[in-house]
């Protein structure tokens, strides 16, 4: 049996938009953690309870995360700030430099090695020499179409197919994310934004490959469709969606191995969807068909994901991991 | 990222009843092992292949485990024996000197520190210091009611409350469970043989316990209750139940903390029972209500989650371990 760690994990909080101001009241709420700063150079020396609504927090945020990780080895950097790999590898290695772990809200940092082999790998061994881990989560991608899959797939056989499925109500969420959705947007203009990808989500094909790799598929083959979902009706609301504009969208991505279609995974996230719920077949001996009523709550359940895997990965082995590696208690 | 193992993990199977004849089968699918010997003091020296109904496998069973492992350190012995932790408690400081690992199916073994602490820590570090693990896994305890709980908290902060409902139908699963559900008793009979322990599921309160333990909890009293399922009418099929007889029971387990309950664990196997189905309800923010529809097939994924797990344990950290130090992933 794990033995349990000495007192309260240090964490710091990178980015405060809308996930890191989440990520820093989950912290400040949890017993596991201690939080002992948080940086956004656009925020520098506000009061951070101020930012978070929580007044009684005095201190500063930071402009500069050398500064506030300096002669601090160990703390773990609650990173929340680009969804791309790209965006995020400079900080990263500078965190890891620093001998500090990372746990990242960036969406393709949840399974790196599909895009930027190399860049991984490199991330990976720098994690190793410094003695610390590096992990990319979030819910999705990170755990409601991957990590929930896998634990679920446990009970099974091989599996021949894994359908997954999750419907939002756009209109329930944050406004970030009507954005991403292209909510309002005429048709044309919901391709226009997609080609410059300002529409459509980051990381699901991430967590596609994920979940088959956590199924012990070898997948090789992964094809992403994103498509606008549009009005049928005038859909009251905030915001107003009229008939015929952009509601949201209907994201798919499957991976195969060898031709054959492995893995399906659909996000539809829109105002007036069905549901929202999220589903989980397997097609094995035994199957399973494992719902979630009303669906996670993406906004509130990725800090609480980020925070809960904090303290863990100050107990694995050094490196960048993914979240299937990760156990299942707290 | 983890290292890939090098090539099948070595296994031997340990007791032929039902379940250790699902594990030989499985072993023998599974591309991750490689099945080396079953034994079985009753079955000694006949075919296995006759034994699990594969006709292709030809290797003898084998009477003494010491002589099956002998020279063979390393290999995960899957353990399908007894449901009391002091009825393998010998068993296993066998194997663990030997230098083997241990996958067990033995009930109490998923929580042993529960009712046993001095010999769960006895063998933990027996274990540590010859390197091996133990582990002892399932579906229900090991996997539906507290290894999938855990998981699903992991998007949640702190949970105020557990609500976990198993509804099995008797009838779709093995004759043993039929007996120890109490089918076709009377009442009177019923708690005659409650009081002879022969019937009752065993391993309901470590499940609980692990549950706590791996949603964040600090319980420190367990209550169980266990009672008839009388049919209602005559409930045709195999075996026929009367009107007024024993159909089945239905088990509660309360775990509390500070005189609060905080997990209640109800499982019902009777015939004729509504469902099948398992529930998992997690009063937190967010919320979680999960389910899978028709039930998690007790047999079916009892074998397969062993024959995961065995992968898994050899490499891990050496001990006594719960199936929430367990990654999520194959």
């Amino acid at each position: 049996m794990a033995k349990g760690s000495e007192g309260p994990v240090p964490v710091v909080v990178m980015g405060l938009g809308f996930i890191g101001q989440a990520l820093t009241r989950a912290a400040l709420a949890s017993p596991e953690l201690e939080l002992l700063g948080a940086v956004d150079p656009q925020l520098a020396d506000r009061k951070l309870g101020d930012v978070v609504g929580r007044p009684g927090v005095a201190m500063k945020v930071g402009s500069q995360l050398a500064q506030v990780l300096k002669g601090r080895r160990g703390v773990v950097v609650l990173q929340a700030t680009h969804s791309r790999f790209v965006e995020v590898q400079a900080q990263l290695m500078e965190i890891v430099r620093a001998g500090c772990h990372v746990v990242s809200t960036c969406e393709e940092l949840t399974f790196p090695w599909l895009y930027h082999e190399a860049a991984a790998d490199k991330l990976d061994r720098a994690a190793q020499e410094a003695g610390v881990v590096v992990l990319g989560t979030g819910v999705n991608p990170g755990f409601v179409m991957d990590r929930l899959v896998a634990t679920a797939g446990q009970a099974c056989g091989q599996v021949r197919h894994a359908r997954l499925e999750r419907l939002v109500d756009a209109r329930t969420r944050r406004e970030g994310l009507w954005r991403r959705v292209g909510m309002g947007l005429s048709e044309e203009a919901f391709f226009e934004q997609l080609e410059l990808e300002k529409v459509g989500l980051v990381g699901l094909v991430e967590s596609a490959a994920l979940c088959a790799l956590g199924l012990g598929m070898d997948c090789d083959d992964f094809e992403e469709e994103i498509a606008p979902v549009l009005a049928e009706e005038d859909l009251p609301g905030a915001p107003m969606v009229r008939k015929g504009q952009v509601a949201g969208l209907a994201q798919t991505v499957i991976a195969s191995e060898d031709g054959v279609e492995r893995v399906r995974l659909e996000v539809t996230i829109a105002a007036g969807v069905d549901g929202p719920i999220d589903r989980i077949s397997l097609d094995a001996e035994p199957q399973v068909r494992l719902r979630i009523e009303g669906g996670l709550d993406g906004d509130a359940a990725t800090a609480n994901v980020v925070i809960n895997a904090a303290p863990r990965v100050t107990a694995a082995e050094p490196g960048l991991l993914t979240v299937l590696e990760l156990p299942a208690g707290r």
